[in-house]
């Protein structure tokens, strides 16, 4: 039996297993939900087991990695396939069209959360293992798989996982699908991440909420300083305003500009997809280039005082706020993150406190496009779609891509499968079917790929 | 019997009926709330029918007026007192001690939602008629009594029943307790109270959340957008700095800033009352004439994207802010709200769209000290308090005092039995007990005193 002829025999029952894994509320960063997120790492196993692989659910300090592995293709090339299970929160819960955790197939696409960061991407390889397994009994080459169910807390704890399995997870490629392609039927291949640092601050003021009336300008307002801290992090067109911020920063070669040019994206359709008028940014840079090749400066979340409807006359206690920066090569996470906390601190009027929360950092990362496990992914998708990938640099952070190479010494191959609109981290996230069934296919023929470029 | 020996027989039972109107949860802002509101009006009017005054609860198209009356001191001054049985929200519930609406006697204290700010205050009055009518059978003057609903919520009710009842409300002077004291043992008049624009703004970025990662640098983030425009507001150094927004202001006199200086305050204690090292605000003022004399704006609450515990990387597709401006003599609410709205839009970048909620606004008050009733009850605060009282003014708004004043064209005199450290607004509001009786004697000594005045 083909590959083909496996996977149209199976399409349906492949479907049907990725809807009861959508149908885990996997949320790795709500403690309510642990039990929820090792069932789903045991879910993860139990596939793994039936599609041939020797399996293993790692208990960690945190969530459980499920890892699997096939060694069976003496001399061949060993792949290390990367994926994760858990997905961020659903909320705004009341944005979503169908409840998050019940999947629902609506225009060709499954819409649930996770759809296609990561469970649907991840899932792919899974099932093109499977397919080599089942079909012709052996795959083409070793394979490593470790799906963990930190990635979207930071993947603290699977670091000291690989450290402690250095020898064993020895591999020539990581490969991770968790990204989108570059359009629809336009398969791309993810050169550059950017690093992140994301911390929180929370500014102080009296030791309890204030009457507005009683107290209004005689004490600094948390909220009021808060805003003038953040305001300061940025100047108002859009560069970054912390001191020493840019100086590790590698600037755009005209090669990577004119990469980037060469993607040919369309400002006026982009403005569109998301609802604005204007994509205002650093000035002299495309919107591509600031999401991409720049280094960028985000609040992710702000909150004080009185937020329920109606009004409440109170100068609040506490404000904070969450923030996190993507970083560009060769910019220092932990450094980074020095430099913004002083530049708050330096921004703080008398009468206010400030207490940080580190939630996560993760190193920048640009890979070599002429290498063999790249270039092995990109025959493999031209296979499927006829039509070679596109190099691109994304403004999203896999930290883990990092660790792989600082760890392991291994470079990654990102082979996305999503698309640009499937609204990760958002409400209705999707994940198209047509890209499920596809990536597949695409799975099954880089293992095939890399056996012969090793 | 004399009053004092009919609120000594009396003290207990006054006491228990307080505790049962703080058991109310009359949060007028909620909508939940709308029943317990109602109960609490139908409560007041229950207590004044036993008081012995003529009484109707009206509906209004907001919450109910309880009103009450006695006019048979034929030849007498009429006094309008004026209260409200509604409170603000009791959240952070975690910050309190004690459930906010299980009154707990505490160190001489009553704790709970309310107890200062109005029903304690408000209180004093209903039983210093009380103690006349029951104890003498009459009293010294006629008496008008409005206790509203919508204090909490500016009012906006009570200005269309002023207007339909212009003629029965009639009056030589309205009281109003819903103030402090200047300290303990030290009663005071508050002859100034401020003006307030109360608006809520929301900055609206893209059309859903987007993670930060594949749209950051790419999109004006509204929570960074809105801490800009926020910090536009004011300057560093604590002055607003709206275009305009001094125009009208009236200057402290030397007069009036001797005054400011002849209470005595001790900025020191101020701030280890507050928990703060530094206090800092208007340059060239002291902490009371920035808290009395001087306009001031606050954002009482800011809210926008991931708030949970954890990590999101999002930029949210709004963010919102509760903000408030106290005004003085002569500022004009209706045109500093035009003025702030501008301003936010002048800052406002490219792709962000604003929307307002006019929350509620109210002009600035000065009295004039040497009036009739505010001389009488000066008389009967001192026959309490043995000192006569220092004359001060208040950061805080009573908008119902100006429109008194436009639409009845009655002065009020706003007699304060609360404390400074009562903590309205916030968890744990107290009011004294020593207050509370004291400040029926004062009310019952105080329409001795309006006879007199007449």
């Amino acid at each position: 039996m083909t590959i083909d002829a496996y996977l149209e025999a199976n399409r349906e029952r492949h479907l049907e297993e990725l809807l009861d894994l959508l149908r885990i509320p996997s949320v790795s960063t709500d403690p309510d939900r642990a039990v929820d997120v090792a069932r789903c790492a045991e879910f993860v196993g139990r596939r793994m087991a039936e599609a041939g692989l020797d399996v293993e659910v790692v208990p960690t300090a945190g969530h459980p990695v499920a890892y699997g592995q096939w060694l069976g293709a003496a001399g061949a090339p060993t792949v290390l396939i990367y994926g994760h299970y858990d997905v961020q929160p659903p909320d705004p819960l009341d944005e979503w069209r169908s409840p998050p955790f019940e999947p629902t197939i609506e225009n060709g696409n499954v819409v649930a959360r996770g759809a296609t960061d990561d469970k649907g991407q991840m899932y792919c390889h899974l099932k093109g293992i499977e397919a080599h397994l089942q079909a012709l009994g052996r795959l083409p080459v070793n394979v490593k798989v470790v799906i963990e169910g930190e990635e979207e807390v930071g993947s603290k704890h699977l670091r000291p996982f690989l450290e402690e399995r250095r020898h064993a997870l020895a591999a020539d490629a990581v490969i991770v699908s968790d990204s989108p392609m570059f359009a629809p039927g336009r398969p791309s291949i993810t050169i550059g991440l950017k690093g992140i640092v994301y911390l929180e601050v929370e500014a102080r003021g009296p030791s309890h909420d204030l009457h507005s009336g009683l107290y209004g300008g005689g004490v600094a307002n948390p909220a009021n300083a808060l805003a003038r801290m953040i305001a300061g992090l940025t100047d108002p067109d859009g560069r970054i305003a912390v001191p020493g911020f840019y100086d590790e920063v590698r600037d755009l070669t005209a090669a990577e500009r004119a990469d980037f040019r060469a993607l040919g994206h369309d400002e006026d359709a982009y403005r569109r997809s998301i609802g604005v008028s204007a994509a205002p940014g650093e000035p002299g840079y495309t919107i591509l280039e600031r999401i991409g090749g720049r280094p960028t400066l985000d609040v992710n979340g702000i909150w004080g005082g009185y937020t329920a409807p109606g009004a409440k006359t109170v100068i609040p206690a506490t404000a904070s706020a969450k923030i996190s920066s993507r970083l560009v090569p060769d910019q220092d996470p932990d450094a980074i993150e020095s430099l913004i906390k002083a530049h708050l601190h330096a921004l703080k009027p008398d009468g206010i406190e400030l207490t940080f929360i580190h939630h996560h950092g993760g190193s920048p990362y640009l890979a070599d496009r002429d290498g063999p496990a790249v270039q092995a992914a990109a025959r493999a998708l031209e296979r499927v779609w006829g039509t070679g990938p596109l190099f691109d640099r994304s403004g999203g952070s896999i930290p883990i891509v990092s660790d792989f190479k600082e760890i392991l010494g291994i470079d990654t191959v990102l082979m996305g499968l999503g698309l640009d609109d499937d609204r990760l981290h958002s409400p209705n996230e999707k994940f198209a079917l047509e890209n499920f069934h596809q990536g597949i296919r695409a799975s099954a023929f880089l293992l095939e790929e890399l056996a012969r470029s090793g």
